[in-house]
C-alpha cells in the first residue's frame, strides 16, 4: 500500500498546498484507491498522479468543512466522464458524517450533473467498525473539532501462511488433495510419512495498520484509535509553543500530534494540515517540534508518498 | 480594465488549463474586479494573480454546469477568510440563472460557513439589462447550451471630455466658477471676451465594450449581445470541422466562434472553453480555424491577460 498526500494545507490552499486530500492506493492488495477527504481541486490534483479516479471505489470524509468536501461534486463528475470513457462505471462507496448525501447530491441535482455509477452513502453519527471484507477492516472514531469529526482506522487482516509446496514436492508429497488438507493446518500420512502441517506452512503475515485522523484538538480519542499503527496520518496545522491557539480553532500543534503518536506507540507520524502561514524554516521548527517528542515524525508535503510496507 | 483568463479548459480540468474562470480587473475604472464564473480551484488560479479576493465586487455566472460553479463555495470562505485579515469585509453582488442562490446557500449552510460579508444574489432568468451605475453598464442574454446560459456585455459608458483648464488659465480666463459653467457646456464672456465651451472641451473619451459568453452552440444572440464590442470572448470547445460535434454537446467550434466575431463586427475575438482533448498542434489548428475567418483571433490559455485600451 502506499499512502499518497494529495493536499496537505488547513483551511485555504497555498502555492505550495492544496486543501485536504490523501489517497490510499492498495493495486496491489485490493486493486482499488481509497481517498480520504476532498478538498477543493482534489481532481485536478490527481491529475499529477498515476491515480485513475474510476479505480477510487471508497471516500472516507472525516468532517464537513470546506476545504475537506469542495472538491467531491467535481471529482464525482470527472470520474464520471473518465470512466464512460473507459472500461465502464464502478460504484462507490462515500463514509462521512451526517449532512455528506445532502451535500453531494445537492451540488449534483443543482448542477444538472447525472453519474452513471452508483453512490452508496454511509453516514456516520458514532464511531465503530464501519467496514469489514475478508481482507481489510475500518473503524472511525469522533475527534474533538469545532464540528462532528471523525478519524479512520484501517487494518489489513493478517494473512495465513502460504503452503510451502515446492518444499512438500521435494520431501516426497506429489500435488494433489493432500495439499489442501495440509493448508488447512492437518497433519497427513503418505506412503508411511507424516507431514506435519506446521513444517509446511509459512509465517502469518502481519496485516498493516493505518490511523488518517480529520481535523482534531489533542484528545485521548485518537490515542485509542491509532493504538499500535504503523502510521498515524495526524494534523499539525500550528507549530509546538502554539498550543492555545490551537485549541482555540480546534486544532493541533506538531509537539501535540507527536504526544498522539507516543502514548499510541505507533511506529510513524505523517504530518498534515499545515497552516499556509508556515513557509521554509517555520515548516523545520514544526517538524522538529514533533521529533523532540517523537523521532519518527514527518511533515508532509503535496504530492509526498509512502510505501507501507 | 485588463482580462485576465484563470481557466480555460472545458469540462474538466487539464494539467495545463482549469476549469472556467475569468477575471476582469477594473483597477483604474473602479477599484474593483469583476469575476465570470468560478469553476474548481478559481481560488487557487488567484493565488497566482495579483487578484486579492476582496476585490472581486461582482461574480457573474454564466450557467449552473460543474465546471462553471463548484468554485464559488471555497472562493467565498476563502475572501471571507483574506478579507477579515485585512481591511474588513466588502458585500458581493452575484449574477446567474435561477438555483445559483440554492447552490452556493446549501453548500455554505451544510459546511458551517459563515460569511462576514453579505451577497447579493441576482438570478436571472431572461435577458436584459441588469446593471447600471454611472459609469458602466451590463446587459445579460439568453444563449444556446443543454441548460439556461448566459452572455454578458459589460458597457463602459462614454466619458465627457476634460475642461482644458492649462489652455483657459493662458487664454486670459482665471480659475473660477466660469470654469464649472464652461464645463456644463455654456459659453463665457470675461473682459470683453467670449470663450466657447467647444473650443475649451476635449473630446469623448468613447467607453470600451465587453461580451463575455457562457457555453454555446452558434446563436444569433450572441451576435446581437457582441454587437460591435471591443472584445468578444467565445467559447470554442471544439475546432473547426468539429461542428456536428460541438452541436451535440451544445457547444461551438472556433469556426462558429470567428463567424459570430465577424457577424457582430467586433474589434477582437479571444477564445476559451478548449476540450482538453486538444494539446499543441491541435490548438494551432483550432486558432488556424478562427483565423480563416476572422483574423483578429486569438486562443487563450490560463493567466493570459489582455489590456482592453
Amino acid at each position: 500500500m502506499n499512502l499518497l498526500f494529495l493536499g496537505t494545507s488547513a483551511g485555504q490552499p497555498s502555492k505550495t498546498r492544496n486543501v485536504s486530500s490523501l489517497a490510499l492506493k492498495m493495486l496491489n492488495e485490493r486493486n482499488e484507491v481509497w481517498l480520504f477527504d476532498c478538498g477543493e481541486g482534489t481532481q485536478r490534483q490527481i491529475l499529477a498522479t498515476s491515480i485513475r479516479p474510476r479505480k477510487v471505489a471508497k471516500v472516507f470524509i472525516t468532517h464537513l468543512h470546506g476545504d475537506h468536501v469542495f472538491g467531491l461534486p467535481g471529482f464525482l463528475a470527472s470520474r464520471n466522464f473518465q470512466a464512460s470513457e473507459e472500461l465502464g462505471q464502478t460504484d462507490l462507496d462515500m463514509y462521512g458524517p451526517l449532512g455528506l448525501k445532502e451535500f453531494v447530491m445537492n451540488a449534483l441535482k443543482l448542477t444538472k450533473t447525472r453519474l452513471a455509477f452508483h453512490i452508496n452513502f454511509h453516514e456516520l453519527s458514532e464511531g465503530g467498525r464501519i467496514f469489514e471484507d475478508e481482507t481489510f477492516e475500518v473503524y472511525a472514531e469522533k475527534l474533538n473539532h469545532t464540528i462532528f469529526c471523525l478519524g479512520y482506522r484501517v487494518v489489513e487482516k493478517d494473512k495465513v501462511g502460504e503452503l510451502e509446496a515446492e518444499k512438500l514436492k521435494a520431501d516426497g508429497l506429489p500435488f494433489g488433495p493432500l495439499f489442501g488438507k495440509l493448508k488447512r493446518g492437518e497433519n497427513v500420512e503418505y506412503e508411511g510419512k507424516t507431514f506435519l502441517a506446521e513444517d509446511y506452512i509459512g509465517a502469518v503475515k502481519k496485516g498493516k495498520v493505518l490511523t488518517i485522523l480529520g481535523d482534531t484538538r489533542k484528545t485521548d480519542a485518537a490515542v485509542r484509535l491509532a493504538i499500535a499503527s504503523d502510521v498515524l496520518v495526524h494534523e499539525a496545522t500550528y507549530k509546538a509553543g502554539e498550543e492555545s491557539l490551537a485549541k482555540r480553532h480546534g486544532h493541533s500543534t506538531s509537539r501535540q500530534a507527536a504526544e498522539v503518536a507516543k502514548e499510541a506507540g505507533v511506529k510513524r507520524l505523517l504530518m498534515n494540515h499545515v497552516s499556509a502561514r508556515y513557509l521554509g524554516a517555520d515548516i523545520s521548527e514544526l517538524a522538529q517540534g514533533a521529533r523532540n517528542i517523537f523521532e519518527n515524525s514527518f511533515v508532509t508535503k503535496d504530492f509526498y508518498e509512502e510505501e507501507i510496507s
